[in-house]
């Protein structure tokens, strides 16, 4: 039985926060140490070119992204671990997918069309204003992320699934040019996956500004969580933990027990301030000893480093050589008798 | 005083005819061996994806434009000839042009729009059928060409002079964006450049299927040379050679003296199959030693494949530098103390 391709890449050009943390890291932490899989996880700097263009951000995210999957125990004999930058192939195959690509598959990308969407809403003259051809051939990029590595299955939340649909497109139309070449992948959607609030009380994400950074020093941790929206109610009334970004917080690390004792303890009228005390020295200790190896990393940078070149080398074995395939395959190849 | 950087690729689609040689390879043939000017050459073979997805063809194409230019003569001392494909710094440039590129400048391509409004004149509605993003993107594909190796001045005709404006307008925004590393580049447009007929009378050209390949051996040239299209004058009567197929391409060879006497045999009613004789002879000799060069050539496909790694050698002495220097002003880079 041949294992599972499961891949996953992170845009860097933020740092991880207790939402990435619980919904996509954990997991896939937890399944590089499952033998029935093949996971890649890469570092998407490339991606990150879209959306940022602050170079030392996306130096540092990079830097704090590895960081952070290392602290947390990333089976690197198992998963391959690498930068995308680190393998050049991926760029290459962007263009020779590219040129098989149609337009209008692009045209009818949900985070196009919401850009052209915002303008025409506005008094916006252009519908395109403002929109880069990074934004609008992206998913010629992710496609290529995927079908280098033959993924079979990719986790995305329900917003993306959109792009694995359009890989599959691509790789189909090139299998019916070139030959069979790739591997049609699969989204697997999480639908169960725990979507954390942020302090604010929307979900937990960079774009609102509201998230709990993943390794916060412990002094932070606690004034970040002491900042967490509540209503009003006194200690001692009754309080709905369904509601309440601190129990969806706590929810997303306890165990079920704990869970129920919690939700016991805001029936009994548990005051917000007790709650948020609670909650700290759960996740702060869930976390120290995580804490204390990111801390060691970021000051190991060729720790890092070469934990990254490693994967890159176990990625560009494969690379390498599927690309040559794929370049013969279009007529680019040596001329030779 | 630093030597102007001349650049120039031809898209491996098809075989050579008397039409790329009188305006384009002649002159660059002919540049190469000028020691004021850094040429580089290259075979466009990540662009033939664009038109063409017929493998062979692509492959046949590199081999019968790089042994047309070195039989002819190509001076590699002085010029760097390569393949696009064995550059891939090219490749990931692309994508990082491709991050700094508004879609609106593509929009505005002139391929891009003729495209549509070939749609929009016929019954289809969708005004992107058949475009792919090959296509519509290829403009940010010749920017990195150009840009990579800091190319002052790219020869072109009319119908090009809008993708070095836009080399320029990306090379521009990046340089915004990150400090200045490229240099725009200056389009060349050959005004006087000859423009020989095909066959059939119109302008000579792969799309117009009405060719004559430069290296046709020499039975297969003279019945091309019988095939071209004439008026009904007869021998005697005195005849038009500035409408005459047979006349331009004679005139793109001949000296001047040459071409006024023929002008005076039209004049004096020359017959169309003793100029046809006249224009077979001449062409036949001219490139004789240059056929018998690229015969040889053709045989030996090692050597062509040399000259080309050689030419690659010297391009990648400036690419890779060059694209870690371009990696390191947007964010990417190794992690380092």
């Amino acid at each position: 039985m041949t294992k599972a391709t499961v891949l996953t890449g992170i845009t860097t050009t933020g740092t991880p926060h207790l939402g990435n943390y619980v919904g996509a890291i954990r997991p896939a932490i937890a399944a590089s140490k499952n033998d029935n899989v093949a996971p890649f996880y890469f570092l998407a700097d490339y991606h990150a070119l879209i959306k940022c263009q602050e170079p030392d951000r996306v130096r540092q995210s990079s830097r704090e992204i590895a960081a952070t999957w290392l602290a947390l125990g990333l089976d690197t004999s198992n998963a391959v671990f690498y930068r995308q930058s680190d393998v050049p192939e991926i760029l290459e195959l962007t263009w020779i997918l590219t040129c098989v690509t149609a337009k209008g598959l692009m045209n009818r990308a949900h985070a196009y069309k919401a850009a052209v969407a915002e303008n025409e809403q506005g008094d916006e003259k252009d519908p395109d204003k403002g929109v880069t051809m990074g934004l609008f051939s992206y998913p010629i990029l992710m496609a290529a992320d995927i079908l280098m590595f033959k993924a079979d299955k990719v986790p995305v939340g329900r917003d993306q699934i959109q792009h694995i649909e359009m890989a599959r497109d691509i790789a189909a139309r090139f299998n019916h040019i070139y030959g069979e070449h790739f591997t049609l992948p699969e989204a697997v959607v999480e639908e169960h996956g725990a979507t954390l609030l942020g302090l604010d009380g929307r979900k937990m994400s960079k774009s609102y500004n509201n998230t709990i950074p993943l390794f916060e020093p412990e002094k932070k941790l606690r004034k970040l969580i002491n900042k967490i929206k509540t209503n009003s109610l006194e200690p001692g009334e009754p309080k709905d933990p369904d509601t309440c970004t601190l129990f969806s917080i706590y929810k997303a690390f306890a165990t079920q027990a704990e869970v129920a004792e919690i939700r016991q303890r805001y029936a009994d009228g548990i005051g917000w301030g007790e709650m948020k005390q609670v909650l700290f020295e759960y996740i702060n200790e869930h976390i120290a000893p995580a804490r204390e190896r990111y801390e060691a990393l970021m000051q190991a940078p060729d720790h890092i480093e070469q934990q990254l070149q490693e994967g890159a080398r176990k990625a560009r074995a494969i690379s390498v050589p599927f690309l040559k395939d794929l370049r013969e395959a279009v007529g680019i190849s040596r001329i030779a008798v």
